[in-house]
């Protein structure tokens, strides 16, 4: 049995998003139904609708940022109730018993994550669609809990944006005493300054344009370095524990890696592709530094990260938008025209109809 | 007040090496004189030789793998006396007072550590040189001890080859239950094999000729992987914590990067120079994996991996030449045609003159 929902898809590579009908299975034992409030707009959710990454099966509803509340729940479901103030992310299952998934990295599945859209329901083989809808039905090991201080629209980018940038972080160890700089200001790149600020480091902003120093100082950092600036980066040579990169486009990584302190590590959390200009191995080499991959983050840390910005009063700098403004907010987006994330009001597709 | 000792230099980066007298200097107070009775051969020693990497001066006297008795002290010396097995690597100085040398990284000393060959003399001034020589001056920080039960010969590359792929173990973690593998089987690579299994790893190789495989697995190797065999490659997918990458030359890394598990890295501890083809960030972001650089290692470390040979009985498979046979012998190693490194026997150098 299922339901029908709105939604909003892509039908091919080419053709703007647009209203359309899916289904939502009715809830299993272990599921959650969710009424979605808001969802935050990622890059990636404009990469699979366009297909640049060669990976696209249409049609694709995308988004993977969803807050909402639970509206009915399975009768095996032990952890929501019904009227629950919950988030989805980039995940609606996965095997749970492989290694990473023990350890709640189950976004390394073994078998392979089910992602929240583009991906293959592990029952019953339908496709998964994302939360630019007005509900969706999650089993409740994928659903997080959303802290009562926050703000719903502006928590959605946590569940992708913040919990990709949190995962180095943590994996790092940032705290106090804690040096971090961060590549780009985007929707990755402003809650990576607000979340290691919080965790108690030092946090400088690397970036092409000047202006936006202020910006970067209002949201927590404490110095910003013209990375075009030879003489800017010079004197910052051997600084930094962590490199959080979020650019999402090929971009030059060799001016950072003397930046890095002794064992310190560039994190690639945006950027999808061949390294180009190629990576010089001498400053690795002989600074002993390092350059690493970073996927999302599992399902605890989520929670984790949900709990500390709720501790800390953290949401992202959002701009709330109706479902039909989302080709526009696309073509903004490919000019870095937000500040610092686009969040669809689902009340809006409700209106359509 | 100085003395003249026999050494073998090379006066240009095209001329061969060849006799050539230097002076070293009588001990300061903190200094330990050291007759060298074998010295081995690194690819930095050619390298340097022939200014590969650019920034040799000449003459330039190599070797940074050496092994010998303690002849006198100075007045100061308190961790060693006469008489005693001594080994001097890669660094003779460093500042001794920044956060790397504090920890025991002298290799990355803010100032520069002061290298065994083609350096500088932090109190006088004069160029450093290196092993290739009947006697060497030290300061006592900068010797370690060589356990009584070594062969002399045969521990020589210890110094060098030995601490660089010791390094990355010990930072990794590396212990029983650790899946380790070694990319090349030369100096650097037959060592890594011999130390990652006496820490207790299971032990993979990776090589592109099927031959090396009797021989890996007499060193140590669990499993020998043809790197050219996609098969081969694709069964081994996602099982490292940690690969050693000991080849001296540029190569596509690519093939490995999916061999990683999570949160693994491939250290390259051979290579200084661009990664070309263009290593490509999708496994390292979708996989959580790293590529990262590693240099020699500090003076305590260079003790514990000597002390933890002594304890295991590991030295390095080596072929003891003359000095006089040093330029054919740099042919050889250009071949890979050395099972598994050169060591000089310095009695040799005394019979010259």
């Amino acid at each position: 049995m299922t339901e029908n929902v709105r939604a909003y898809a892509a039908v091919s590579a080419t053709s703007p998003l647009g209203p359309y009908a899916i289904q939502r299975r009715s809830t299993r034992q272990d599921d959650v139904e969710i009424e979605i409030f808001y969802c935050g707009v990622c890059h990636s959710d404009l990469h699979t609708a366009r297909n640049d990454w060669g990976w696209t099966s249409y049609p694709i509803v995308p988004g993977h940022e969803m807050i909402g509340r639970v509206v009915s729940v399975g009768a095996k479901v032990t952890r929501f109730k019904i009227g629950d103030a919950v988030g989805v992310g980039c995940m609606v299952d996965a095997c749970g018993h492989c290694a990473p998934c023990e350890q709640g990295h189950e976004q390394h599945c073994v078998e392979g994550a089910t992602f929240t859209y583009g991906g293959v329901d592990r029952i019953d083989g339908t496709p998964t669609h994302g939360g630019y809808s007005e509900k969706i039905v999650v089993k409740q090991d994928f659903v997080v809990r959303v802290p009562d201080n926050l703000d719903l629209s502006a928590a959605a980018p946590l569940l992708c944006a913040g919990i990709t940038t949190w995962s180095p972080l943590k994996n790092a160890k940032v705290g106090p005493g804690s040096k971090v700089a961060v590549v780009g200001l985007g929707g990755l790149g402003h809650m990576a300054i607000k979340l290691a600020k919080a965790l108690g480091a030092e946090v400088t902003l690397f970036t092409r344009s000047a202006g936006k120093e202020a910006d970067a100082r209002r949201l927590g950092a404490h110095k910003v370095v013209l990375s075009t600036d030879e003489r800017q980066m010079a004197a910052v040579a051997g600084s930094f524990d962590l490199i959080v990169d979020t650019v999402p486009y090929a971009h030059d990584l060799n001016p950072y890696i003397p930046t890095l302190a002794f064992k310190g590590t560039l994190v690639l959390v945006g950027y999808l592709g061949p390294l180009e200009p190629a990576l010089n191995s001498v400053p690795m080499v002989l600074g002993g530094k390092a350059v690493a991959g970073s996927l999302i983050g599992g399902i605890p840390a989520t929670q984790e990260l949900l709990d500390f910005c709720g501790q800390h009063g953290i949401v992202s700098d959002v701009e709330v938008i109706s479902m039909h403004d989302i080709n526009a907010a696309y073509e903004r987006m490919l000019k870095s025209d937000v500040k610092y994330r686009f969040v669809i009001d689902m009340a809006s597709l409700k209106n359509e109809a």
